[in-house]
């Protein structure tokens, strides 16, 4: 089945240990589309400014990843510009510059709304809020969120929560939303908003899955050198969620594998920067690291 | 097949967000024992002071630990007291007396010596040598090191790697030894030295293992709480070592298994303090918990 992301758009300028990077393609939909990609149909919506060059745009939908849902706005992409220092496990933002994506309401065409699997990036909650308003044919709908809307919008993500199936989020995110430290105890807490599928990310530790009935344990892939962090969370979404809408069902079987998708596409993501890892990759690559992974555990 | 650890017996005190316990039995010939003894059978190698009382020993041969080889000694008990503050993830030391086991030189009879698993819980690498002399049939030996013999004894330890088969220890130990800031290459300059097993512990994140031919990955147990992490890396290489000896054999299929082993034992140690999680559970606990994580993985 078709899978639709809303979220960001943007211009990544970013500096590791390994290099620098100017002005590269990112953003949430962008990371997150391309590692759906190899799974199922993408529909990727966002917004770009009169900056974002067209080859870009060709980029996705080489891809396969329908962008008629990407509006033109009049000023420039949203950017961000960071650096990563020391063992990378977090981005240090340098500069950040929303524009209009600061203020996009997403407007899905009738053929849009009808997607079944949805993913919402990270964005206000409201916005994230009016995705799933315009759903007609649900199936499941996860959402991805951030410390600033849990800080500042809290009663809007709840209210996000009560209407979505599932989050995916990090582990700081998840103890700082519930309150709890374990991360099986914030899970539960997260399941209590009335979800069916809360997935906390542990970065270079793996994902713990947790749905009303069971939980899945997933390690991360052991890489060798990570070049470049940006969007693996994204990506990881991306494979996970990739692989529900290709199966069509959630159940233990379905949620392992797809959680291994996610684990494969992260492990390609931060092998280099920005989506250059993935330009030399096919479902075949996919394909062979993970039954790699699968060797592993 | 037996079992053999060689390592400290302590009095613990330890302090967590959880609670207090004064002068309990611990040390890593403790807590090793315990947990690979639901697999195994097990010889224990090491001190104790006057101050030991009997009843400790009996609760070791109660679980069909051998004792024999426990020398007496004149002065005190090892001691050591700390304390877990926040995430827990490291012990700060309050106080240590290392008394006798400081130049314990353990002696092995002809029964142990012919002992084929032998395991060399952290001490002086050149107490952990002399085990290895003594050792006439070892079929896998395996031992645990910790930051003080890396920056020490560095040239000692080195030493001891070429004549062993295998090392467990922690990541930041990992990375200290070889300079590698990547676990998988640091894995593999681990098996430069000849090694023919390389496992690396992630604490609450799960476990790589390294071998020339393949590497697997485990997730940490899904804990609720854990209240005193205190010998939890021992019970964990208790665990897997126990099943490699019950196994006979290291390959992919045992290894693997045997990391769920460890994973589970530790996942018990860590719910209470010291040694009192085990004192209410047997081996069909272990197997219980063992298709729990199995489902889950």
């Amino acid at each position: 089945m078709s899978l639709l992301v809303a979220g960001s758009i943007a211009f990544d300028t970013i500096e590791t240990p390994f290099g620098k990077r100017a002005r590269i393609l990112g953003g949430a939909a962008v990371h997150f589309s391309f590692s759906a990609s190899y799974l199922t149909s993408v529909i990727a919506i966002g917004i770009i400014g009169r900056d974002f060059p067209k080859a870009n745009i060709d980029l996705l939908t080489k891809r396969g990843i329908d962008t008629s849902g990407i509006v033109h706005a009049k000023d420039d992409t949203f950017n961000w510009s960071g650096r990563y220092v020391g063992d990378m496990n977090e981005a240090e933002t340098v500069e950040v510059n929303l524009n209009s994506f600061g203020t996009f309401k997403p407007k899905l065409s009738p053929t849009h709304a009808a997607t079944p699997y949805i993913f919402l990036g990270n964005s206000h909650p409201l916005t994230q809020l009016s995705v799933v308003e315009q759903a007609t044919s649900p199936k499941l709908i996860v959402a991805d969120t951030m410390n600033l809307w849990i800080t500042s919008a809290r009663k809007d993500l709840e209210k996000l929560l009560s209407r979505i199936d599932g989050v995916v989020m990090n582990d700081g995110e998840a103890r700082m939303l519930t309150g709890e430290h374990s991360l099986v105890r914030a899970a539960r807490a997260l399941l209590k908003h009335g979800l069916k599928l809360v997935i906390i990310k542990k970065g270079e530790h793996g994902a713990l899955a947790m749905t009303p009935d069971y939980t899945i344990v997933v390690p991360a892939y052991p890489t060798e050198a990570v070049v470049d962090p940006t969007g693996a969370g994204d990506s990881f979404a991306g494979g996970v969620m990739g692989y529900l809408a290709l199966a069509g069902e959630l159940n233990p079987g379905t949620l392992r594998k797809a959680l291994r998708y996610g684990t494969v596409t992260a492990s390609f993501q931060v092998e280099d920067f920005g989506l250059e890892r993935h330009l030399s990759l096919g479902r075949a690559d996919i394909e062979q690291r993970l039954i790699h992974f699968e060797a592993m555990t």
